[in-house]
């Protein structure tokens, strides 16, 4: 099909060409001498885009998932209770990774489109006088649902009922996009991967693990070997790994991170704030609803857009990747036929954000929906003059 | 800047990705064995691109401008009178070409936004008892004003007149983006180039000429030789060339042709006059008036906008730059400041000719254009959902 | 450095130039209509190279070390005891990981250089009559040293015991460059990765089951989630993957098995044993050993070359790779600093096979070896030039 | 065919990867903003490449050939008589293109191998008392032979004679691999190309004019348009070119330029003056010649060696090229079918040195040449090691 795909899925992106360039270098020996060089620049970086200093970065060949389950394996042993949020199909999936890896998981089960508030998390633990649980497992962003949940009221929340449990927080669809503070949130383990914020193609899963979580690992009993932390930090220290890198993915996760920190966090932050505060205006100006239950929790990285009866979103998805070369998100779950996802993460631009609305117009169009053609993206230009992008320092 | 940059200026137009592939693959041996199958298959394929069987096609190192030079050293003689119309920028470039290289241009200047048309050529031809004209120069498309001329009508008129003067014509900005017919249309000596509707960028200067030209070669006394087409035919007879060939350009004028081939030529230009329908759809819902003097005229390739008094067109190429990653093409000679060019030619789809649309709203509208945000994109999305896609058969 | 880097590790090799650009492909959405016709296409073409119908393939994101990881947990449950082989690095690696894993394993440790034999293989099978084993770790091509097994001869030794064991192989290092026949040869899980002779970059696991395996999964208690086999299948049956899935990584691999169905299997093997028959001559005309214990347990995929005392092969491996641009693989374990290895598998020609050795003697050279100059190059041309490629059909 | 192919050619070499990805970048509008500081950034450095302060650079999409014609039309008028030396196939180019163009060419044939002395050049300008000539014409590094010669004696003959004619030097094979000083020299004009010393792939003209030859121009009464200097310079000035460029091959440019001043030019030379040495000692233990007349002016570029009778250079080169994926240069004119070219220019590392000459003995091996296998080889392996690279500053 001629032209370029718009690939508005809530992750992976389009990736910048300066990354794909990047991972198109040549092959390097992940024993030799020049590697060192790669991978020792490579971890301050990532821990600058997780605003920590005192947290250890860790690389796995492997997707979010095979992070999530690293973050488990490493601090709990067999049988160890978790308490866990379900908010939508990524926030369970962290659950019943616990579960299948052997965790006894105390899952309280939300309503898609709410985030996590401190006062349940509370109640929750104050309730846990024994401290049986082990770990808090929590989603900074949902991806199933476009939500963001309030890391720091959590930790605070932890805080306030004096509960020792670990705080593992997935931020896989977060970082790099909204704001991620692992020191002054008390994050004990965050995961992430590269497909998402960081611009890459998937392929990597990356933690950050506190002191906490290091010292959790040393008694730690559950069986581990390619999600152990131990080998892959002592190779880490001299700059290797303990079994072979996904070196390629290391080129265009050095160059991305670059281009994050040549930009400067709070800038990709605001723009992900504009492209998202102009993707809900046009959604309302549809007359559609952002299935976030209040606009505080709205995720500046995916919006999902609730659907009028009789308009299927699958259908949607098919018409508009076949008519228009564009790709969205389904609506997942409960969802499943009756919203769909926009993504407006990572290197996008104004232009882009309007060509995905004006083609999320035409397909609803195609569909019989009722919609003012141009409408949504006559709003989003509006807000985009309205509030031009902030320069960069 | 993040995000993809739209090229929307009248050539080169964004690359296909497959086509910038072939670019980068490692060089072969230009006088080497497997180098005769890449050059060998090649002109067969663009012959069918001219629609051609008796011409012979030509390709040097260089851009247009070196195209044009090489169709008039190789057919006239020192001081040898031709026939020229300007009709804009690109066409007046002709005939330049053809003065500062010896030739006696007899230049009929129309104003921008004509085309030229087969009565006026018959009136100059049939002056011309005495056919002191050596040659007809024309433009199939021009770039400077997006206008047409119907090159059959032109070559009626040199029939009708019964004048012996070669044909020669720029389709630089047409050929694989409208219609063009070497054989059909009597053209002696057709001028091309990679950058336009071939999918490439600028490197390479594309000839067809005619068996008349050809014969016309022999006699023609203007010093050559790096234009020359001698040299040229006989070592391409062979699948070489007589210097080194730009082997990178070849690679991925191989591909381009095959993806031009594979969509089709008819649906490659029924798809060129549906971004072409859309764009001036959106022109006029604007308000605005599209330079050209009379529909039938409308190029297919580039749409030139004129813009009302106060609103500076160099600005807005300025601003739709720097703040929208758009670039555009200007208003040339008499128009600079008054119009500017919308390039809507090669691999491009839907959202990013709507993209293309809402980037020239939102940046008239920054520099105070009575515009309405939108209106533009919702006449061009109606348009195109009116008008889908024809099916590649 | 200026020229290009001579990647002679025992993988990954240098990466064929078409893999590469399969990889920059833009990437598509992993839950869309396209990415059915990529994924499906894939899996029988892997089924080919693992010479299998009855298999399943399996592939993730992950290292090798990831699908030994999953071919354990995926059969076994908390506590079984498997038989597993040391001969070096891998295959002990493979055994720490089933340890690590949480299961009994049963290490037999034989002299690196060593192969697994049938007979040995059959006595300790023969004396578990309780049928406490429920498998059996092996490794097809031991990377560390350089050492083929005959697994053929492994499973006979399994049904002439009458051993009810699944018989696990690590293929990591064997695959697509040495002959492997998973029907024929009765395996019952066959891991393998991308960055060996499938001629991609690490960061995909890939496995191959029977339905032997399969079988056993069903009552395996092992915890797992990330390499379940379970939502791989059914998830793969239509196309799709459970998790993201390395979108650019499978790009490549449906290329570069392209690559190796196109040239033949049989074709890419002759190859192999043509390069390392050539290397293994230069070895013999320096006058140094050969680490496996006999000729017919060389590996047509490294060579691991025994230095005279005196020359430390990690500081051969410095020079060669600061001063000559070439990286060389180091002598792992007991063979540290006393040999390295020579890594002749994937894309590789003659002439990148003489300028290896030429590098080699080159450095060895100037760290004070006896050693003449040319000596191995000339040994291997004469031996090249005797034995040309074979034809492909 | 696996592997790497070895483009060993008198040029184009073997591109570095860093220039083959610059020109994939996405194009960039040719008019725009940020193109200025693309272009502005390129003729600062290829100053310094040709070593002036007084020279104007100028950049034409065309291949060298095209470099000539623009030394010769802007600077002649018709029938203007030069003075050109012809000491192979390329200096012999020279004078026919300026004889082609119009030009009264006194042509003096010295044998293939010779260089052009200072003597030879005074004796006939000496005797054309009436300053006739109004330019020499002479060859920097002839590709054909591997012949360099000495420019500053070239220009010292001319002001020997006080001879008024600008002198007009080819460096298409010379720059960037061998010195050259544009300034001390007293050079008028210098003709290069992108395909050679500058590491790029053929599509590039590249001038050097110094203020006399800028000051002929002006009453030089050539026709002249593609290759005109005029508006090149006076857009040049803004950023800008006249015509479209081929902006991709600017993008390798500029990565080219910077990896060769980064290197540094010395350091350029002398690495070419070793790889040439290692040429020229293996030619020499196989027992052949070197055509170049005397040792001071072999080529550090090229090799052109001299087979004994009964050995067929055409017939090397199609079983290097077929069986050992090695392309060579061919013997041209007389030379045909008796001697072949080894390009050892670009970037290039000792391997890649070895690995030539390694294919080049297998061949000549293969055709019944009485060549001793690796005795090459190892001449120029001894060679490199007793003269290692000079270390960069």
């Amino acid at each position: 099909m001629p032209g370029r795909h718009f690939l508005q899925i809530p992750g992976p992106a389009n990736i910048p060409d300066r990354v794909t360039q990047a991972m198109s270098r040549p092959l390097m020996n992940h024993r030799g001498i020049a590697f060192k060089d790669l991978s020792l620049g490579l971890f301050p970086k990532l821990k600058k885009i997780f605003k920590t200093e005192r947290g250890t970065v860790i690389i796995f060949p492997s997707s979010g998932t095979g992070a999530w389950e690293s973050s488990l394996v490493n601090t709990l042993s067999p049988g160890d209770a978790v308490l866990a949020f379900s908010i939508g199909e990524f926030s369970a999936g962290y659950a019943r990774c616990a579960k299948n890896n052997g965790f006894a998981v105390d899952l309280v089960e939300l309503p898609w489109g709410s985030s996590v508030s401190e006062a349940l998390v509370y109640e929750k633990l104050k309730a846990d006088a024994g401290h049986k649980y082990k770990a808090v497992l929590t989603i900074h962003n949902e991806t199933a649902t476009g939500v963001a949940t309030d890391i720091a009221a959590v930790r605070e929340a932890l805080n306030k009922a004096k509960h020792p449990a670990l705080l593992l927080v997935d931020t896989i669809s977060g970082l790099a996009s909204i704001d991620f503070r692992f020191d002054a949130w008390g994050v004990d383990v965050a995961t992430a991967c590269s497909q998402k914020g960081l611009l890459m193609p998937a392929g990597l899963g990356i933690l950050c693990a506190s002191e906490k979580a290091l010292k959790a690992r040393e008694s730690a009993k559950s069986p581990r070997h390619y999600f152990d932390w131990g080998p892959m930090m002592s190779r880490n220290a001299e700059g290797y790994f303990p079994y072979t890198p996904a070196t390629t993915l290391l080129y265009g996760l050095d160059e991305a991170t670059d281009l994050l920190l040549d930009e400067g966090l709070e800038h990709v932050f605001a723009r992900h704030a504009r492209m998202a505060d102009g993707v809900r205006t046009a959604v309302r100006a549809w007359g559609f609803k952002v299935l976030a239950e209040r606009p505080e929790v709205e995720s500046n990285v995916i919006t999902t857009v609730m659907l009028p009866p009789g308009v299927d979103s699958d259908a949607l998805l098919v018409l508009s990747e076949t008519e228009f070369d564009l790709s969205l998100g389904a609506g997942l779950g409960p969802l499943k036929g009756k919203a769909f996802r926009i993504g407006h993460l990572g290197h996008m631009n104004d232009l882009e954000v309007l060509a995905t609305l004006a083609g999320v117009e035409m397909a609803l169009s195609r569909l019989g929906a009722k919609i003012s053609l141009g409408a949504g993206v006559a709003a989003c230009q509006k807000r985009f003059l309205d509030h031009p992008m902030p320069k960069k320092n």
